[in-house]
């Protein structure tokens, strides 16, 4: 078990209605408020005449449109407006791009350069606004951790940013607001919860049993689960344990003890930069791809075990337990309307060998990942789901 | 799943040596720190040493002497040495009995009248000295949680506090300072780990899948590691693994969604309070009679699923499976070399009705608790265990 350090201050309230405790909560910041949202989801479903009416005696102003892989360039305008309106608190309301945004939006007020830099030079971070969240996706996690992701239109480049100071001071999670979901959001968004475990989970380090633990009671909740909210979106047990689910998923408490770089993420990540799919959609094609190219004599035992905590295999081969577990995982998505090749969501072979020599020029996946993969080695993966 | 609130600000410093950040972080509340400790172990295992050399630059004021069932009497004379001292921090090190002494010690000093009041009227408790710690002995999860139990030894009343202010504000867990605990704490604190997770897991809210699994998950890491460490005490994967059960047992993550009151720690809490026995031994007697108790036809569907994910239990018929986990729980109990009757502890009879009584009066069991149980029925279930 890794030495690690565990200090994650956002305050959650969670549960119908908990909306209410904005004003208050808000207050304790001032008075301005930017409203960060995407496109226009919320207002049809009511969420934001709710927040509106909560937000009266507030300066409020917005940002709307930001977009599913969040832009450069609309962290851009929010840094302007925050400045324009001396903005005290930043409210998010939607899922990982909206929360991704204003994190980054928060970060960049208080720098003087363009917000790009921060990607590039973690050490010009050193001051937020406070962001606070009303979640209405749940998948990314953004919720309760210090990271955010922000695509850069320009270069084709998607990349994190992450720090202490970025964890929001107060997320409200309504499993409620979940009901509005298409259904394809709700299985991409539990590809992306069930990725993120699960790129936590394949790391070298075998002595974090508690971590794996908490990791399969994750696993086993989105697969219980999401067949359920698929099929009565308004199922509030379902709603409220996928809910949950997404935000320990990548919390920090599911690599306790453990480390390493991520394999799937990256390999993901360019895929959305350049095409700007789903990411979900993304990672259901990569993720059972990615199993069959490292399952190896080295990694069996782990994926065996991946196979009979999660799924209940009973096979005692620890090879063949290994396969049933990742072709359960790629069934599973599949059962979810996922795609499973490339070809599906219209990209072809033309860029796979700048696709993989980004993926490892922006990311540790060809050194410090489960099994390191180099470029040649994630062009083959691209090939093997590529139709 | 019910609504909940979870904001856990605990700093958390993981691992060998990572109590080389004391300096730095003390530092952050000023220079007057108040040593709070027990009865001389970290004297010997060089605890101490190491930590007067970290703090030489500090004034250091000592309150050791703190009693397993730390005494309304510690608490007062902490108070009086912070207000002696000027006292900014306080540094427990050790386990629940420091950690809860100096959690009351720090709301005391902040109010005007007697430490006991606060226990009275928690409204009186409303600010509180910062309180950091260095973790000794693993069991109560106090290192990461906002309750302190206080033993008032005039009244013999056993009884807790409980607020936002109370987190500790850093707390050092070094698993290596486990490895010179005598065999019976490290059963001991096992049982009160396993004991608070089943106290949680054992309510009526059958809705909150996740938090079941992750409960199972803390106490199969018990199962899995307590027998290592008390065969192999310097057993980092053992002591790391039980370490953060502890902490995770009890930080309010295994309680999300669900609610209730408690049922053994009540009952327990009265054993200790007139006997002054250790809280873990009475649990182990107190659990396997709780869990006979309340066994019934509405109960046996949690209990049998409790027996299948946590022991293994493959027998299909509910009220098999239950009774099956139930004797594996008291088995494993007995396993560690915890006694099963309260005559192997030296209690008589004597005081069965007035403790069920108390037990009663001073918590939610008769009311609010898994099973609710009136005082006829703790003195039956007293009788259960007496011999």
């Amino acid at each position: 078990m890794n030495r690690f350090q565990f200090c994650v201050p956002t305050d959650i309230r969670f549960g119908e209605g908990q909306v209410a405790c904005l004003p208050e909560e808000l207050a304790k910041y001032g008075k301005n408020v930017l409203l960060v949202y995407g496109g226009g989801s919320i207002k049809r479903n009511g969420i934001y005449d709710t927040i509106r009416t909560l937000l009266k005696d507030f300066h409020v102003c917005e940002l709307s449109g930001i977009e599913p892989n969040p832009k450069l360039s609309s962290v851009r305008k929010g840094v302007a407006l925050c400045r324009e309106h001396d903005v005290d608190v930043i409210l998010a309301v939607g899922g990982g791009s909206c929360i991704d945004a204003s994190k980054h939006i928060a970060c960049s007020v208080c720098y003087d350069g363009d917000p790009w830099d921060l990607v590039k030079d973690r050490s010009k971070m050193t001051k937020a606004l406070p962001v606070a969240v009303v979640l209405t996706i749940c998948a990314t996690g953004s919720e309760m951790n210090s990271g955010a992701v922000i695509t850069n239109e320009e270069t084709n480049e998607k990349l994190e940013i992450n720090g202490p100071i970025l964890y929001p001071v107060l997320s409200v999670c309504d499993p409620t607001y979940l009901y509005t979901l298409p259904e394809r959001q709700t299985a991409s968004g539990t590809v992306d919860i069930m990725s993120h475990v699960m790129e936590q989970y394949f790391q070298k380090n075998d002595g974090a049993y508690l971590t794996d633990r908490l990791s399969e009671s994750v696993l086993k909740t989105c697969i219980h689960y999401a067949p359920i909210a698929m099929e009565k979106p308004d199922d509030y047990e379902a709603r409220s344990n996928l809910m949950w689910a997404s935000t320990i998923g990548l919390n920090h408490l599911l690599t306790v003890g453990k480390g390493g770089a991520w394999s799937c993420h990256p390999i993901e990540h360019e895929l959305s930069a350049f095409y700007d799919i789903t990411h979900g959609v993304g990672l259901a094609i990569v993720t059972p791809a990615w199993m069959r190219a490292v399952l190896s004599e080295q990694t069996e035992a782990r994926f065996a075990m991946f196979a009979r905590n999660v799924w209940d295999v009973t096979e005692a081969d620890d090879r063949k337990a290994a396969q049933l577990g990742i072709e359960k995982t790629a069934a599973f998505f599949r059962s979810l309307g996922m795609p499973s090749t490339l070809k599906e969501v219209g990209i072809g072979r033309e860029k796979f060998e700048q696709m993989a020599a980004e993926a490892v020029r922006t990311s540790g996946i060809a050194a410090r990942s489960y099994v390191p993969l180099d470029q040649a080695a994630i062009v083959k993966l691209f090939e093997s789901c590529a139709e």
